[in-house]
């Protein structure tokens, strides 16, 4: 696809038909501003497809009621207008005070037969629009009191992991699973940028404000972003400002050698904390709204402070102090571990890397640089723990970084809605019952929710046409991260699916069908996968598929010591690495103990015997056969379910068949993790399947 | 290295002081044709180096006894004649009947002082010049009665796994641990082909005839050598005719689709067979001496006549035809398998696949159709049975199929001199002491020897300067392979290092220290990795280094079933997979047998328990400890003993600095190899090692 052709792209959940309840309406338009042309833009395609009407508001006009009824431009039915345009209609009078609703915030009211969004800056009109989108005919239906939306954390940010050039090893798209970049094609910016605007308006409309445009793994020509291709950086900007989205930049934190000649990347080597000023300034003369870095640094072969014997802290200094002057941020992660470690080292354990290195440094950043913290202490798999460090550093702001892009996940074949598990970690209280949630921490911290994206130049964005319903999810989670994720994926089959459901019945039959699979579908993914925590049992490299002790005897100090007895990393204080004396009362305690450990974690907390007793009641082995055989039989409902879809109408051919084809892959998985797993502890443990299953 | 210097690159067994016995006498030459001329040029070379004369005698001139002390062209010390260039001197008379010695074989006397070589064409002259290179001082020394050197087999072949584009996964040489293709560079026939024709130099010192130059997995540019790219083929050939050897080109099944636009490439089609036979007369109107096609069909991805509902005879015959009427000859590769096996089915049997396939087709191939059979019935393993197939297809000529290049056995990284391993398979008596052995059957049928050559654009030609001599001694033994191995390898000693020793007693001492690493290498390296014959624990897709599930569970076909209780894989007709059957007795019946069965093949004909006791007395689990704890020692007292080298004269800074280099990594792979298969066994087995050393 060289030129982008809505029509042969996916609209994900901007249909036209989405619009159909604003643009068969008469709509008023009230404010000023690039976002609010956007706004305006929407309405009027809207109402030319569907028959409304729609005036914008010059800003000279007095306010007057314009309510139903009324006269002058006649009796609107929705409005949407900004606190600075002067008076209001009376639905949104005196909602909130002017300023109450903060840079991206609006209320939605009823009253009277007109519906009233209102917003004290643009941003909050085009959320309220996309808010109203969501709402369709309910947002017309009945009165409605004032509600106040403003986002919970106000960096909501997603990071591409495109390479400028396709790499040898990692392609166009590190860890992508969904065709190409939508920004390059083999080194090239693309010409169409179509696609490029259609991304940032599904972005804005489940609520993403930022975006990182390259991989955090920056290689060579992709250093040059920073420089002298700063002017690729430019064009995505400008084509994503126009839906509130700001953009950054991953950055080598080497770049001073690479790209200026200087001998050294030494944070406190006054040359290169001139050069790292002058580029930034550079940068800011060209994109006034850039949002700022984002640095890998000392991580998996990447540059870093290390080299120098410098801290972190006095690595994300020096891009903090470039960046302050313009209001720029640095996200620098925490994801520093030591991937050459001995297999035969039990003492040095990856879990503890990132407190170890990091909790030391709280209170020594910059406030304008963000701890970028993955929610688990490893790596983005099904199920850790939540990583120590959000507990650790009161003083800093941090941001949690979760994975849309289903690496671990079944890399977009896998039907796996990640929703529940982001939910799950944004309501899990470090100190326990009474504590703050993830959330509270990350928000309160200043900081906020990152994630890696999942699209890329495939017809459907997401390989996966339902792993679009992360992507949704995580904008609106991010958003407000106490929304229920069954009601968010709610959300997205209506806005996806239901426009097309008009009066009919299949609409009900979908999005039963789709609950059915999505809902429990991480949690499935986990049956049939590594059991009870272990993580890792995938695939070297590639990371898709089973192989049991493909990393047990790697440098990448992620194993499992499974033997003949058992299986299980002992973390504890008492016997192990340690780590669990890096959590907070009263987890600290829970983990450590073999009795307390939740069950989904106790592999990853405690090493075990094959008849150890689990709080459910099923033994360990028992527990691996049954979840196995469970799993897989619940892909091969899904693939049922599916296939009791009539394709047409609500799904189109294309959308059925690329589903259906995926959930055949994921059926074929499922079944060899399920007789990978089960075979390698039956012929590990000795211990026969309770039920007398087939094993191998 | 743009240009070939001669200087840059190592001479490996062709320094210009190995020719200095040669250089420096009175020397005559008698013939015609191009290889006199290559043989007349090396002559002139020599004595312009270390001052001796030489004179080449006119065809028109008549025979006149020229040894010392005759008048005429004065006292000659070394002759070379051909029986066709009339009498010649007293030495070499009445040698043998003109017409004896073949193609290639020469005649050695010395008489009176005077050394003659005498052949009957002048391929045979070439050789035995070499020959007196390799033989030196020794050559001039005393009287020598007559001796007739003929090669056994008449092709003696290396494969090229070279590619033309560097494949994105395989790279320039799949397989290739040498740098990138002398022939070609990213696309290009190299410009410079000076590297080419001292490779062609080298081979006819040793004995190798035959060279195919791209790789048998045939993608679609090197496709194309066969017709618009055939000039690559004809430089080629250009550069190696002055050493004797003849091209072969490894083509594509489908060829007549991909290049020739046919819907079909069916081998009984009519007008395949005719594209076949215009194309291939177009091949010989260009080279005239052409050796003819390498075909890997049906196996691994590539295209065969199994899509055709074709036996491979029919395949093999296909080509064979149409090469017929040149005298050129079809080498088609047994190596068939399912590489899509499905691990839970243990019935099938990739060991059995090349016999079940072609055994039954014994008969139906053409005269000028080389079944091409790898040793081993599974891929070039460090240790394997002889296959099967070698004893079952008396009317078929045959070719075995070594591996020169060491993807199983330590990638140019490790010490592995494989002569060993070759005489051992060459010298294997199928039906027992009585029977023939491999190498008759070969050379019986018309067949030969065939070679993955492990040479790339190294300064060193081999990655590891030592395995030039696994390139030397396969040639060496294609030649005549009742040689010892262990005398080979002095030969080649005596040839790389021994010229530069003079008169001094370093060279004593080097040849013991590259004995002491060499000799038992190969077995050295069977003990540090896969125990027992067991086969395939190397990472997978890089077949380097330990991973001993790697495999287990994967389509290939390579299993070693370990579990708590035991390893191995039953192939008994009694309880496995019947492998055992598809041998003559006596192997059939000692193969079957876990006692009679040979220790060292014992866990790829049976699983067994871990406590089972070896013919050598020791457990089974015992012995896998004791092997890679000796191994692993045994690779780093090869360090030890290199070390103890001075590097200068004999050996160069450069290649000690290298050798020095690939021990290390050898010795740090070695001890990966020791704890991690010990580790994976003991976790299995429960069982410790008797001498309680450390085991993780």
């Amino acid at each position: 696809m060289t030129r982008f052709d809505p029509v042969e792209v996916h609209a994900a959940w901007l249909p036209a038909e989405a619009f159909r309840a604003i643009g068969s309406r008469r709509v008023l338009l009230c404010g000023e501003g690039q976002l609010v042309e956007t706004v305006a833009h929407e309405i009027e395609q809207a109402c030319a497809r569907y028959g409304g009407s729609w005036r914008q508001r010059e800003p000279d006009e007095g306010g007057t009621d314009l309510g139903p009824g009324s006269d002058g431009d006649g009796s609107y039915e929705l409005i949407l207008g900004l606190t600075s345009a002067g008076s209001l209609p009376s639905a949104a009078d005196a909602v909130v005070e002017r300023g109450a609703l903060g840079e991206e915030g609006f209320a939605l009211a009823r009253r009277d037969g007109l519906t009233a969004v209102v917003a004290d800056e643009p941003a909050g009109l085009l959320y309220g629009l996309f808010h109203v989108v969501r709402l369709g005919e309910a947002a017309f239906a009945h009165s409605r009191p004032v509600e106040l939306h403003r986002p919970a954390a106000r960096l909501r940010m997603l990071d591409h992991w495109d390479n400028v050039d396709a790499h040898p090893v990692m392609g166009q798209v590190e860890r992508g699973y969904s065709g190409g970049s939508i920004f390059w094609d083999d080194g090239v910016l693309r010409a169409d940028f179509g696609r490029v605007r259609a991304y940032g308006r599904l972005l804005a409309a489940c609520g993403i404000n930022r975006v990182t445009v390259n991989n955090v793994n920056v290689h060579s020509t992709e250093a040059h972003l920073l420089t002298d291709r700063l002017g690729d950086v430019i064009a995505i900007a400008d084509a994503l400002r126009p839906y509130g989205i700001r953009v950054h930049l991953s950055v080598n934190f080497a770049s001073p050698i690479a790209l200026g000649d200087l001998p050294t990347a030494d944070p406190l080597d006054p040359h290169v904390r001139s050069w790292w000023a002058e580029t930034t300034r550079q940068v800011y003369e060209s994109i006034p709204d850039f949002g700022g870095y984002v640095v890998k640094a000392d991580s998996e072969g990447q540059p870093g402070p290390f080299a120098y014997g410098r801290t972190h802290a006095e690595g994300a200094n020096l891009l903090a102090d470039a960046l302050a002057p313009f209001g720029g941020i640095v996200h620098w992660r925490a994801f520093v571990y030591n991937h050459r470690q001995d297999w035969r080292d039990r003492a040095t354990d990856r879990a503890r890397a990132a407190y170890d290195h990091f909790a030391p440094l709280d209170g020594q950043f910059r406030t304008n640089a963000i701890l970028q913290v993955k929610y688990g202490p490893i790596d983005f798999q099904t199920r850790e723990p939540v990583s120590p460090v959000i507990a650790a550093m009161p003083s800093t702001r941090l941001a949690v970084e979760f994975q849309v892009t289903q690496e671990y996940t079944g890399q977009q074949r896998h039907v796996c809605y990640l929703g529940p598990l982001w939910s799950e970690v944004l309501g899990f209280r470090p100190w326990g019952a009474e504590g703050s949630t993830v959330a509270q921490i990350a928000v309160a911290s200043g900081g906020g929710l990152v994630a890696v994206s999942n699209v890329g130049d495939d017809p459907f964005w997401t390989g996966h046409p339902l792993a679009q319903a992360n992507l949704y999810a995580f904008g609106r989670l991010a958003w407000d991260p106490q929304l229920d994720p069954i009601a968010v994926l709610d959300e997205w089959i209506d806005l996806t699916f239901q426009p097309f459901a008009g009066e009919g019945t299949g609409g009900a039959k979908l999005r039963g069908t789709l609950h059915a699979m999505m809902d429990e579908s991480w949690r499935v993914y986990e049956q049939y996968t590594a059991p009870l925590g272990v993580g890792f049992m995938v695939r070297p490299g590639q990371h898709y598929g089973p192989d049991v002790d493909g990393y047990e005897y790697t440098p990448w100090g992620t194993y499992h010591f499974a033997d003949r007895d058992g299986v299980g990393v002992d973390r504890t204080r008492a016997s192990g690495t340690g780590f669990t004396g890096q959590y907070p009362q009263p987890w600290s305690d829970v983990y450590e103990s073999v009795e307390q450990c939740p069950d989904e974690l106790l592999l990853f907390f405690h090493h075990v015997a094959y008849n150890h007793v689990l709080r459910s009641g099923s033994t360990v082995i028992q527990h691996i056969y049954d979840t196995h055989f469970a799993g897989a039989q619940r892909a091969a409902e899904m693939r049922q379910a599916w296939e009791e879809i009539e394709p047409g109408g609500l799904v189109t051919p294309a959308l059925y068949a690329r589903v259906r084809d995926r959930l055949e892959e994921q059926v074929r998985s499922a079944q060899e993790w399920r007789d990978q797993i089960n075979a390698y502890f039956l012929r590990k443990s000795g211990i026969g399947d309770a039920h007398q299953r087939r094993i191998y």
